[in-house]
């Protein structure tokens, strides 16, 4: 895919530093989701790991090239699962992490970032807010930043998904991708765009976090003064420039989704495929139950990309009617 | 490993007939799960594919064989996995494929195994009247009976995840296996004892279905009048002679553990690692939990074999305190 940020060569030199655990997650056909929703649906679980969620892809490929010569503290914003894998990649090498989060990212984030020996610092508001003092944190201490998205290592280690989706025969009609901060949309659809380019390239964001999606539709950053969704791990107000770039050259289209179809999409993956996600992972399923006349008949795999969850808040999703 | 019936070469060559959707499954250390366990805890995952167990490493084994120059119609008996993996085999080569089941079996399993077009014959009782009522079938009709665990491509398929095991380092200190006619102990136990004899191999049954544990420790068969267990993957009364005698070689240990136990563990795989598994999956956790000491400080790997469970059953069961 020429013009953007990756590089496919570079993609397939991040598979060969990324932890094997990491690597090769299931992909599978789910035919008891299909009744449901109209369509052949095929997962790639990035689940069934250490840290519960694609990011670690991306935190081995920064850690692996700091491990060889550069500092060997780090410092990044979360809304949990990056800062999660940093905090695991970091622990193995040695590393000094350090995340910063908002206090209100879901406990079950922060207490698996403490129980890995991360330094866990809280502000008292958003993930954008967290950036700002991540960033601060680098300058003071100078210490290395590691900024989800912007980093070309954090997309690089999302796109290895977009390999192991590419290479799988028979190919999709359609991927549908999470979109938070856009290294797992830009990633996988810079893949997926260079190798399968007949396959639509489809992001995901709730109506309560639509930066990155108004930003795709008009061509330009946009931002929201404020986010409500239950998708923790997609929120943010302030797209980056670089990453918009990338993504206007790789989505073939970013669609909205009601909290309701999030929640439905939980219960269902919950249902028919015995998975526990948290709500980004829904996405996929949310944008199928939302248009099933798009997928009709279609083969779609969708990313279900984390599972991070508070066990209290899940109960409550799920088992409301 | 001497004297069994399994032959680690054939066990390779199995690997390169099993479709690899089943292949290379998700292997990784749990952390989450080690606070209340006292451990070191890795995760076989067996549950992320089309059939949601591990069985049908040894249907792919059967079906490949049987598509070259075999008959074209099976039936078996199955408490609901092995049924459901078989239906997914032979449904992809044009089988014609009969299960027969208790008519007390999970609806998830039995709708599922509808679902993949085989034909279903329920009986009035139990897994062992349903291993006669097959028998009888294939007599009548002239078709090939699949004898789970008495076919030795059951324990080929299943000791494919002995492979996986022994191929990763570092190793681990013991191997905690579900026990029921013993194709999963008897196929892992083979090449853990011939390839790592160091490592422990522990099975482990319910004690309201003991009848095969009884056995390995009398080293005779020991039948039992009636089952009472929620374990239903596991759940049988008249162990296989042969089956037994493998098992007498590979396993150094088997255990029996309370309904109570089993409860908790699946509760434990779903809050601390987000895993929806059935019963019968949950046997390793309910071992280590039920003999902290034996296990205190080591790296124990479990096996999850099925999350193939009603939802209903699950939601009490689970949510009992």
């Amino acid at each position: 895919m020429q013009g953007t940020r990756l590089d496919t060569a570079r993609i397939r030199a991040a598979r060969r530093v990324i932890d094997p655990v990491f690597l090769d997650s299931p992909l599978y056909r789910c035919e008891a989701l299909e009744p449901g929703l109209g369509c052949t649906v095929s997962i790639k679980l990035e689940t069934a790991n250490p840290v519960r969620s694609f990011k670690a892809r991306g935190t081995e490929v920064i850690a692996s090239l700091l491990d060889g010569n550069g500092p060997r503290a780090v410092v990044c914003a979360s809304t949990g699962n990056l800062g999660l894998a940093l905090a695991w990649s970091g622990r193995r090498r040695g590393f000094d992490v350090t995340v910063v989060a908002s206090r209100y990212a879901p406990a079950a984030k922060l207490d698996r970032i403490r129980a890995l020996d991360a330094r866990l610092e809280l502000v008292d508001g958003d993930f954008d807010m967290a950036r700002e003092r991540a960033a601060a944190v680098a300058r003071h201490d100078g210490i290395r930043l590691v900024e989800d998205s912007l980093d070309i290592e954090t997309c690089e280690g999302a796109a290895t998904i977009g390999l192991e989706l590419v290479e799988t025969a028979p190919s999709f009609d359609a991927v549908l991708i999470a979109l938070g901060g856009g290294a797992l949309a830009t990633g996988v659809g810079h893949v997926v765009k260079a190798q399968a380019p007949g396959v639509e390239v489809i992001c995901v964001q709730p109506l309560g976090s639509p930066s990155m999606t108004h930003s795709w539709r008009q061509r330009r950053v946009v931002t929201t003064d404020s986010t409500n969704t239950i998708a923790d791990g997609v929120a943010g107000r302030h797209p980056i420039p670089a990453v918009l770039a990338d993504l206007l050259l790789v989505a073939d289209d970013a669609v909205l989704v009601q909290e309701a179809s999030i929640i439905a999409g939980m219960r269902m993956l919950l249902d028919h495929a015995g998975l526990v996600v948290e709500p980004s992972a829904a996405l996929g399923i949310a944008a199928i139950l939302e248009d099933r006349d798009r997928f009709a008949g279609r083969h779609v795999a969708t990313i279900v990309c984390g599972s991070n969850v508070d066990a209290g808040a899940y109960r409550r999703w799920v088992h409301a009617v």
